[in-house]
């Protein structure tokens, strides 16, 4: 890296500070200016293996120092616009809890079309936290789905909380937001799942889950919604100890994708 | 409910007012009152059907008069101090992003020793963040392990938080927090397993786990402590798509469980 690139800006009435800030907290800032950021090395680092070009890169004065993040920025491109702050002031700016010393924005991505062929896919019914989405979205990559469709009502997929729980799984996925999932769901070719409680619902153990399905996972408190479980040509529940209710619904999703997983080995 | 019973209260220097503010978001506060709070008509639920006796509760005037609510207020003992305070307020006192209008505190309970019989047990080594701590209690619970040691260096099981992401799950487990887990470990009388990664790592669905088992699950980036790897008489990793390397502590603490909750039912 050459440190010439490297601008110090102190002042959070510096307009390049504005936006980062705004694009931190503001999902209508990221609208307009079409970005969003990206917090910490894992994710900066997914997004470059993805090919997902930067638009800026913000460390703070204190994580410069550390040795991932200085081996992260050796290996930006050369014309990439590099800000460096005061560590109080990047607290202000990034949009996690714990700030790791680095963020960085990328053009927030063109809207994608809900499409339904006949490989597994999850839909995502109106999971409000980001924290639980992104750890969805996270579980879906890593049993290899490549199909979320969120419905309206959930949390925005490109927002920076969401980004950092997916993990870089935002950057191996289809993610359509805003979905009428009862609609795009009319040509999909192979059974829909999801899960739910009541005399309807099977143990999750006892189904054949071998071949594609659409799994629907719904908000907690509310479940999935009444026309989609209407929809559903299997509900299924997860077998739980006696007056236990339900699980997080990231960990609810975890276990039934990953019980397909296991069925599909062998 | 009898309204004679409701305190009404709106100034911030109130001392209950100051007391409840200072358990929602101070540790040592807790400590040193002894208390902590459960925020939600779910967890007040959990614990009046655990026997778990509330000191006082307090609702927003906006959540009083939502219907769960106020049948909330009707079952509670006539003799329980309750107080009433605007809006504005309650967002100040609730522990969390999204107050649901009813809050409540309780004693913390007294510590509880670390002790290792045969039964299956879950071991949460450092694991930082309350929601994650709080999903992984819940699941814990879900498969009916009881016991469950937090390493030092884990986030507070009583901090209102981790409570709010248990779901009641506290209520109905052993929890031993600043645990030894090598020391408290030299008794226990089944197969120490941990996940991890590494040429060492079986595969989880290839491991037999219907006997009784002590899990343990390690902060996520670092994973399980290395002393604790080394204890282990098994390391199992997850089965995952290529190149993905982890999942949330709580999706992994459950995919590993629920597995285990599967083999031994049939």
């Amino acid at each position: 890296m050459s440190a010439a690139r490297l601008a110090f800006l102190a002042s959070r009435d510096n307009p390049r500070i504005k936006r980062l800030a705004a694009l931190a907290c503001n999902a209508r800032a990221r609208r307009e200016y079409g970005q969003t950021l990206l917090d910490g090395v894992h994710l900066i680092d997914c997004a470059l293996a993805a090919k997902v070009p930067l638009r800026e890169v913000c460390v703070s004065e204190s994580g410069r120092q550390r040795i991932e993040i200085a081996a992260l920025l050796a290996r930006l491109p050369d014309d990439l616009p590099l800000l460096c702050v005061p560590d109080a002031l990047f607290s202000r700016l990034s949009p996690v809890d714990t700030p790791t010393g680095i963020l960085a924005s990328i053009a927030l991505p063109p809207p994608v079309p809900p499409r339904a062929d006949h490989a597994s896919l999850v839909i995502l019914d109106a999971i409000q936290d980001p924290g639980n989405l992104g750890t969805l979205l996270r579980t879906a990559a890593a049993v290899g789905i490549e199909t979320v469709w969120l419905t309206p009502g959930a949390a925005l997929a490109w927002a920076p909380k969401t980004l950092r729980a997916g993990m870089g799984a935002h950057f191996r996925l289809r993610i359509s937001e805003q979905v009428d999932a009862l609609a795009s769901l009319a040509d999909y070719g192979s059974k829909v799942v999801a899960t739910g409680m009541g005399d309807t619902a099977r143990p999750l153990f006892d189904i054949d889950l071998r071949g594609p399905r659409a799994w629907i996972f719904g908000a907690e408190g509310q479940g999935v919604s009444p026309a989609l479980l209407e929809r559903a040509d299997e509900i299924v529940c997860i077998p739980m100890a006696e007056g236990i209710e339900s699980l997080n619904v990231g960990a609810a999703a975890a276990v039934c994708l990953f019980e397909q997983s296991r069925q599909r080995r062998g």
